[in-house]
């Protein structure tokens, strides 16, 4: 970049705008540097430091379940804005193992990835205190880094949650019950705390029964949900809390003949035609946001380290409006 | 390794035991080995070489879309074999553009994957006869290669959409519809010569707008099946030639008065609730399948290109069952 700047007569910040088609240059310049670009065989795989190691650059998405229909869209979307930075995806699934996890982050930087994004299944990550002095680019997404201060894109949890209960009881809910994922992970904690905060907003007291965190396998929400809805004060609606706990509770709801109202953290394809009311977050936002983050880094913005948080939508379609039984 | 085999002075099979660990061989000779081994630098294509070269063994894998449901489980079957192996996975999407196949197949290549899992965009492949010559281990899966020879791991597309189509005539359609994918994908031409063969197996006339390929974009399934279902002799009944085809006729289908009988190919979550008939892919086996071809081909298994195809399944539901209005 240095002898593209030297040759058009312009400074660096200038060859960087104009690589980056970031405004604020000229025609004329633009074409300069184009030209010194041409003369130069400067290709840029985006980020300056591929260049400099003259390779492809890549970088490291470490999900939870490359299985689970929730990440296909952020994966999507942060392959996509690396192929236009010209750098490949390197994948791995922690399957909720914090040390798989460690492992697969590490193996990815002893593979010198430029960039990491991470979906944490840990939650202390003092483990990549080295590769960041080391100027490894790194993005948390979906779930916070724990003891590091990193980039982190998440979903509105609590926000999403607290909107998505605060809606069956204003159906008439009074007793209503929260099955959600394990207790170490950031949004399934979250979004409990979305759940209590709307019950008590109404002035709801919260039975021990009505609420279970733990694996999302489906006997173990079967199990919850059975016991939610024994005794002699059973829920009369559930927050299902994410995609994984819903496909469970819509089965063993569906053969209910006494109806039960559902409300699902994260959307899933075909529920328009279930009528399953969901509090939707944008997947392939979370990615994208991540990575262009990722990218603008890689790029050499010497930000702060900051924590962005996505909006929810509720989708009503008929489940979370269904009055108590 | 025919260099390293005269230099120590021993047969081929004996450094290949060497390299892979395998017992059979004296102390002094595995000396000769390694020895001749370091003298020449040799560098091998699995477990072997990472040990010697000091870095993670890597595989890639080029899918159509990250983002279709149908791939997550194969990317995770791939993934959990690759991990039993100790190696990661780089992962790339073609979006069914031949061109950005061969970019990325030759991106991993330039990167020095140990081995390519591919699901071919394009129709032919001799653009990866360098990378064969030089020791690259290849499988393709749920498509063929075309124009070179390499292990193909393959789903029964044509004897699959021949059952779900028998299953339709026993069921008393003699006007069924045919809406598949793009006319140059394999799989899109095997289920519709599947759709020909269980017509003609009957004794039934195919007429020409019961048979649309082409993009599966929800707009352009609309409008064929809009077609199918227009004018004096209607279909009665719909074969939906992948799942992407089926998310949209399944909900266009849900606003007719006229019941209309669908059979899919490939499951879909919640398909179950919706009473959706489908022949069934495995996935995941597809995935599994062709890592571990992948990986004996690594470990040096010395067998001819082979062609696998795994068998469906037909999975009655309700919409399948459906008799013609």
């Amino acid at each position: 970049m240095k002898d593209v700047a030297a040759r058009a007569g312009v400074g660096l910040k200038t060859v960087s705008r104009v690589v980056n088609g970031e405004p604020g240059v000229t025609a004329d310049t633009e074409r300069r540097v184009q030209e010194a670009i041409e003369a130069l065989g400067f290709r840029r795989n985006d980020s300056a430091r591929v260049l400099r190691k003259g390779r492809t650059a890549s970088i490291g998405l470490v999900l939870e379940d490359l299985a689970n229909p929730f990440y296909g869209p952020l994966s999507r979307a942060v392959e996509e804005v690396a192929r236009a930075h010209g750098a490949l995806l390197i994948n791995g699934s922690s399957a909720e193992d914090p040390g798989r996890e460690q492992e697969l982050v590490l193996a990815f930087c002893a593979r010198r990835v430029d960039g990491l994004i991470v979906i944490p299944a840990g939650t202390d990550h003092r483990y990549l205190e080295p590769e960041l002095r080391a100027g490894v680019a790194t993005v948390f997404v979906d779930r916070p880094a724990g003891r590091i201060e990193v980039d982190t894109v998440l979903t509105d949890s609590f926000g999403g949650a607290r909107a998505g209960v605060a809606h069956l009881i204003a159906h008439g809910h009074r007793r209503i019950g929260f099955i959600g994922d394990q207790p170490r992970i950031h949004t399934a904690v979250e979004r409990l705390r979305g759940y209590r905060a709307a019950m008590a907003d109404a002035g709801l007291a919260v039975a021990d029964g009505w609420v279970s965190l733990g694996s999302t396998e489906p006997g173990r929400v079967r199990e919850a949900l059975a016991a939610m809805l024994a005794g002699p004060d059973p829920v009369t609606a559930l927050f299902a809390g994410n995609n994984r706990v819903t496909v469970t509770a819509v089965r063993e709801l569906a053969g209910r003949s006494r109806p039960v109202a559902l409300v699902s953290f994260d959307d899933i394809e075909l529920a328009d035609l279930l009528g399953i009311t969901v509090v939707a977050q944008d997947s392939a936002a979370l990615g994208r946001t991540a990575a262009e983050r990722l990218f603008r880094r890689l790029d050499g913005s010497g930000e702060p380290p900051a924590r962005l948080e996505l909006p929810t939508r509720l989708i009503p379609r008929g489940s979370g409006e269904l009055p108590p039984a």
